[in-house]
């Protein structure tokens, strides 16, 4: 199954191609398309409603497909799908991505949060890895979907008589994002049992390279897309991993994006997590993304980082997701660079 | 009077350091600044308190300064102050920056965005200029902090039986931005009487590529601070003129940054404009900046751009203002880069 | 065709009872339903993507029912459904109130906010008059839902050589309520075609006291439901008009909601709208609706009138909408409650 | 000291009267004001700057009193300045009310939110009201003015080994609320110690009918305001207490407002809290005030309860304060309705 990828405007969130046939490449039909990932122009918050409403819309369309809907295209950032498909094998593919999808069964939502949440993502990445044989290290990208707490859902945790994570729904979001991350992260072998209980106990220096966590209130299970690197495998896509120290570390992005071009190759989607530093300050310097009761932290995080990474690429059709818990260092993350190589 | 730059962090909009005399260059006083640029923490529109807050407190411990105070540091941006002051000469000085400032009489509010408070803020323009012994192709920055209308303004226009440019005072801070800079490109030979009429009337496509225009509810004139390059003036300062063509447009930055490092050089200040593209469209791709009626465009634009020089500069405690109408074209806008040659 | 009111509670924008037979009066099936009116969760204004997705869930339930989805639930409003249906007609009903629908031909963007727009929704509105049999002086209430002026829909007016009514699409809002609520009370008598044109040229002073407009981008034809009185027609409701003059006024609504429970009455519902004072000051007390650039006006409006309307009629799950231009007077607006006699 | 109390509009958070003399009553000076009670225009949240200028703008001015800023005047609410000050005692007065003021120390930012900050609260309530010679029972308003955690402030405390009642600067101010209204109910005899030490814990059900709590950052301190009752002190107002059972309880306050203007008398000053019901519903109806990612559950309520309130009363330049943890009820609050009998 090696993996395909396209990316496709929308006009508003429930904007979905009336034929996708006229999209996809040739051979391929929308039976092929394994997940969409869609950034949707909401507030990439608790009440974003756009979200839902593309799921809905493209759910429709691909039926079988697994989404990924991540809210918030601020500043520069287009709203946009990616559709992941599996794509035809070719003997002279110079790639070597290959794609898995998966979810995990219903998270209790008194376990949101915690490492039984952590745990089940786990076992869904294990399983996607396993069925594309693949070994951990080969991994370049996990992209979960996870869900988040609305008000009514913590009055039920506290009904049953047990206590919800948190009982704030903004902050459940980065509190499912943290057990994604963890659960994929540990899977993986970047970290063992005991770094797993510190990440969910709220340690922010444990944390993955490939994973990228986004929650929505549109769930109930944590969707689950992989993309892995498997010489061989027929596919024309290769990925670049760079993990960004903090927001302003642009050296990695660049060097990488250049090197891509620099011999031929194009880029075709650029996944990115963005994080405002829970220090409240980025390099000394003191920001205000935390103190904006205006304006949550995730939005100005997406839109700096947005800024950055689509000034660095010249495009900003790209995936920035916000709210980077666990997913490379506090006010960093990581980014994955699917290209394609001179065929 | 060669122009000297230091820049002071904020911890709040009314923190200005107890004694000046501490963080200014030994045989400076507080009496030698001549401009204080702020860049405080409020949300850069209209019920932006943070900008008469700072400038109430600047004012207090620099009696004789202009201040241009901008609201909104979205994303990584970072809190902090300017302090623009008359340098002591010297023979062997690298440098060719010297510094003006200036004001124009109270704007009359049925005037603001007119032809008439262009003319006003290019009267006070070319009187700087000439007081510098410059030559208006010798400018290089001329940040103009100017009124906006509020609804007890707008009301008061309506009052006296003439009509306000505009009946929201969102949009008055467009045209006063926009006025302004026409009338510095106006004064500066960037733009023809013809020109100037166009622009006032709505015309993006005739710009400035030195004006750095930004709105506020706390004043009723224009406040001035020019930049300009005179040789042998003295002073250690020198400036690289940039023009953005977009909010993606990372080029001419990070190579004007690239060479003043590369031969030694220490970037001392970066002074640039965000602009969410007008069409509603970067490069063909939507963006959703004037669609968001949870956030206004200038802070999306801000964030974004602000994201991209900050990360090109690995510097968050630049001078980064939204709304940049005649300033640079539509969607983009001038990047001034301050910089002290290897001494 | 007798009016039938029920009103159902909804836990998100897509929460549609699984079953409509289990919630509809005896007798009574999804296919009796005419109109969903909605009160859904967003933010009311340009990116609301509640009212979509909300119309998307209805319209798969009923789906030959017009829909009225009006976006905000600020302050102590709840989110839910009023649908309307036709009732069996009982000979010893003590109600009068008639239900009809309808909706105009696609409003070209060009034309939004314009007297053609206003003419369209008055022919529609005449139509369904006629249809039911009643006089201009019967009409109790006409809800419009009109669309709005996105920045595709604007750029695609100026590629088309013409002018939009605006260019903000937040502004493209009351310029679309104001021809509905124009074009309503043109059709019942209230306005003549002099006011007709004085109002959609701006004046505010020319009003309807049964309109209540909304707009919204996920249509792109206005949706109209009216409820007239036509004794003898053998319904269960009866409707009390008020109009608010101001924002405080609470007279008239207490006093009608007063009588009706004196009598042993039942309020089934009540249909507001909420304006933002355009002179910025209420009975000579500045309010802040219109200069706070975090917040736009309709929400802030929808939010007090909220409070009010609910805390006086003890009831939170009430159709409040925003910016009531054209529909009562400045700062002001109708009030209909739908109420059901002692049987 | 009799209290006395005028109120001033204010068209912008710096906007104090030049002459003091003009506004206050005939015999009373500038010098005699105790309290200044401002409702600024911000958003009433962490970074609501309008609250410092105001403060500072009034400290200017009345170098000597106590100063309660609050900010928030969503909705109707008008921004204006409540004046507490010793009146001339008069022989023939009809009304009890005295006044006085006080403040805490320094709230460590360790301890705030906690018991400690309670007592500190608490031993300057008794303080006053010893001082006052009135008894607990006789108290009828005690407004307190707290700090809250920034960024900053959270760093400091875990730089010193201690953990923060919580790393959320907005949550902090309503911990730092709770903790000053518990420390007021005890202080009246209103709660016991083990109250005190559920309130603490988050145990909504322990509160007080008097204190009326808000928060900022511009303070370190907690600035007290009490009226109390004391017949014969020679004043000419008096105090009707009010408990709003949650925020659509119209009825104590409608009933107070009636039988203060049935007898004559006219209302000068309404203070109320507001607060968005904790379990997410208001008598069984979800209300979205606690998932409303662009708009704070604060905001919500003072723009619905001030709507409500200024409503019944017909006045909308009344003091609605959000955020009533242990401030009567959840979801309601104390109402203090200040009003003079005819002379």
């Amino acid at each position: 199954v090696p993996a395909g990828l396209i990316r496709i405007p929308m006009d508003d969130p429930a904007d979905v191609p009336r034929d996708l046939d006229d999209v996809l490449p040739p051979g391929r039909a929308p039976g092929d398309v394994r997940a969409v990932v869609v950034k949707s122009e909401g507030n990439g918050c608790v009440n974003d409603f756009s979200r839902a409403l593309a799921a809905r819309a493209w759910h429709e369309r691909v039926t079988s497909a697994v989404t990924v809907v991540s809210g918030g295209t601020e500043g520069v950032l287009s709203p946009h799908a990616t559709l992941l498909f599996e794509d035809v094998p070719r003997s002279d593919a110079r790639g070597d991505l290959v794609l898995g999808v998966g979810k995990t069964s219903r998270i209790a939502w008194s376990e949101l949060g915690s490492e039984s949440h952590a745990r089940d993502v786990g076992d869904a990445v294990r399983a996607i890895q396993k069925d594309l044989e693949v070994e951990p290290d080969d991994v370049a990208l996990v992209l979960v979907k996870c869900p988040l707490l609305t008000q009514d859902r913590i009055e039920s945790v506290k009904a049953g008589g047990k206590k919800p994570r948190t009982e704030d729904p903004y902050e459940s979001m980065a509190a499912s994002r943290a057990a994604s991350a963890l659960g994929v992260a540990h899977a993986l072998g970047e970290l063992d049992d005991r770094q797993l209980r510190d990440g969910i106990a709220g340690d922010r220096d444990v944390w993955s390279t490939v994973a990228s966590a986004s929650a929505g209130g549109e769930l109930d299970t944590c969707n689950i897309v992989m993309l892995a690197r498997k010489p061989g495998s027929g596919g024309a896509l290769r990925a670049t991993n760079v993990v960004m120290g903090d927001a302003l570390d642009a050296t990695g992005a660049l060097e990488a994006i250049s090197a891509i071009r620099g011999a031929g190759g194009t880029v075709r989607q650029i996944f990115a997590k963005a994080d405002p530093d829970p220090t409240g300050a980025i390099r000394g310097h003191r920001h205000t993304m935390l103190t904006d009761s205006d304006l949550h932290s995730t939005r100005h995080a997406r839109a700096a980082v947005g800024g950055l990474l689509a000034g660095l690429s010249a495009d900003p059709m790209i995936y920035v997701s916000g709210g980077a818990e666990n997913q490379g260092p506090p006010g960093g993350g990581p980014v994955v660079v699917v290209w394609e190589p001179v065929p």
